[in-house]
């Protein structure tokens, strides 16, 4: 019998999704599981999705344009011109089966195997899971809970550079510590790349969360770099679609769009129903925007209030996207996430999140550390602070022996 | 300014989308295009899929699992049991953002770079593409027309076996040939695979599509291969859904779906929609199928009779998919396909068709072929016919002084 291919053997499982089995359990046990653990905005979904897709009333559900269709694309070019103040066109979009593949599209047509690309620890889980089925190595770059995880000084990302360089990836806002990279942070990514010959890989698929008044600022606006930015977007979180499947890859350097086209080619096309939905999502007005950020910044507010009241609970202050990670009393953040699902409730209801490990290539860095997605109404964010504060109480002393 | 990545540079275009440009032009400047070009099926989507969205009445449409919702995969399951008769179970499915991913993880998990795949050629150019992005070389041993695409003799395969051989691609019946692999020819390959320890990799995504009332024969079906017996599979073709963008890496060796799942996590989740839709599929009725078969039948007898009255055509008598690839009296057959639809029509009407040369490794050998696929009415293929046979009477006159 042949073997796996190596690669299939070394990527690890998601540290998002490997719990999922436990919190099935859980449930089947009539345990109530508040799931802080995935990216999934619970908002609904605007009711001009659907509109859109009933009153297209398709005969056949055929394949669209491997770059998408020109309709999503043109909306999709109106809306970062009059939305985000960026002018672009429909030619520097290709249309993806939703960030992830924008994400895979840009490695192959940027890197080779072999090539190095500096991303910055915690860094978003599935980042390891391409770079294995690319041949590209994540050259990681800490950031700290201690400096609310600001970006590392530009010396200590030059550092990190290698003849094999080719790139740094970018997550603003970040995903796993909501992060919110400013303008001046930006520039100084954007500025070590122009002068290391180093694309710049922003993935900006929770741009739509920033906190406290604070503009987000795209790797798109960074003057004279229009060569070497490439960004990668995803209607799934601004508009609770995630089961759609849309998203793009966007550049204004348009070699870079007809080469990722090719790789396009060979998977076909992207979902039609998610495109047609998308267009209409794509032409909501400004006040859409504005009600999904006020909902998730009083969300913040109260998690990040509340785990502050947790004894021997670090959290960093961040005003971006929907996690936060903080840093709790443990020493094996798989164990506990685990143990709350297995073994923890308060009245017959536990939390689920991410364990730390998953988002360092080092998984020892992130062995106290968890992620939470507030991706739940304010009640449940406060059910959710009071069963961990009790969890943690009983765990911590639990576990002392074993320490 | 960085470089395009070599496998970017290099991996070619496809050949059954690179003429789209062409046939936007024609079409702006009025011409009416039969488009024989593209394996997307006509007929209606059944219209339980739509009912199926319409009643499920999401508030959020959310990401599911990344294998898929369980209960679409019990119903692939249940569909492969019992209309099948090939006895699975629902750990033997990964779903799958169509039989493009199915067959990225499965390059990505049976192989590793630098490894050789064989092939028999004339093939699926996509698979070419996917060698690309997955560091995967694709060894070809040609068929022939003459022989009406016949399985190569084992002899002739089992030469092209070299150490780094670790697996056989077949796809059955064969995009692009229509050729339908025998239940001996399958055994043949197999068997083949066992005595070498290389994995069956077998895209079975035209399977419904038999006729002349042969049965299919499965790579699943033959007995002590399940440890490398790989099926690639679709919801694509079987219902005309194309743009659902759902299908399923299926094996009974289960190390290889949890070993797939990986990839599959760092991709988050297939289409929501169209796994919706796609249990209501699964579960149709075997007249369904029937109604299939026998349209398709009929267009395959019209278009393989009308093309053999063609003075130079010569046509392989196949029995499966929907495409036919005949040998004209052309050299060039890019040259040809362009030339349709940028100079001829008869009375307004052209055919856009797929040039041979993209089906090989070497594209030479494709310069007299082009693909059909029969994706339309007879009416629309009797007309295809007629302007294939007039503009082949003027093309091959005009084209004489440049021979």
């Amino acid at each position: 019998m042949p073997a796996i291919s190596e690669r299939a053997q070394l990527v690890p499982p998601s540290p998002i999704r490997k719990l999922v089995p436990y919190a099935n359990a859980a449930k089947a046990r009539g345990k109530k599981v508040l799931h802080l653990n995935i990216g999934q905005p619970d908002l609904p979904t605007p009711p001009e999705f659907w509109e859109a897709i009933y009153s297209a009333n398709l005969k056949v559900l055929d394949y669209t344009e491997s770059g998408g269709i020109p309709a999503f694309r043109e909306a999709y070019a109106r809306f970062y011109t009059e939305i985000y103040q960026i002018p672009l066109e429909p030619r520097h979009f290709l249309t993806t089966t939703g960030g992830s593949e924008a994400l895979l599209f840009a490695f192959l047509t940027l890197f080779s195997p072999g090539d190095e690309v500096i991303v910055i620890e915690p860094t978003y889980a599935n980042y390891i899971g391409l770079g294995w089925a690319t041949g590209i190595s994540l050259r990681p770059v800490q950031s700290y809970i201690e400096e609310d995880f600001a970006l590392p000084d530009p010396a200590v990302l030059e550092e990190a550079i290698t003849p094999r360089t080719r790139g740094i990836l970018l997550c603003n806002p970040s995903n796993p510590t909501g992060k919110l990279y400013s303008e001046e942070e930006v520039r100084k990514i954007a500025d070590i790349c122009s002068r290391h010959g180093l694309y710049l890989l922003s993935d900006e698929s929770y741009r739509d969360y920033c906190y406290d008044g604070v503009r987000f600022f795209s790797a798109l606006e960074v003057e004279g770099a229009d060569d070497f930015v490439v960004v990668v977007d995803t209607l799934s979180k601004r508009y609770s679609v995630c089961g759609a499947r849309v998203g793009a890859l966007i550049s204004r350097n348009t070699d870079i769009i007809e080469a990722a086209l090719k790789w396009a080619q060979a998977r076909l096309a992207p979902p039609t129903l998610g495109q047609i939905g998308g267009i209409a999502l794509l032409s909501l007005p400004p006040s859409y925007y504005e009600y999904v950020r006020e909902t998730f910044q009083k969300r913040r507010d109260t998690l990040l209030e509340g785990l502050r009241t947790i004894p021997g609970v670090t959290v960093a202050t961040v005003q971006g996207a929907f996690y936060l990670m903080p840093q709790l009393p443990i020493s094996d953040s798989d164990a506990f996430a685990q143990w709350l699902l297995e073994r923890f409730d308060v009245e017959g209801t536990t939390v689920m999140v991410a364990p730390g490990t998953g988002f360092f290539s080092e998984p020892e860095r992130g062995k106290s550390l968890i992620r939470i997605a507030y991706v739940l109404d304010i009640p449940y964010l406060e059910q959710a602070v009071e069963v961990l504060r009790a969890a943690l109480n009983i765990y911590t002393r639990e576990q002392v022996p074993i320490l």
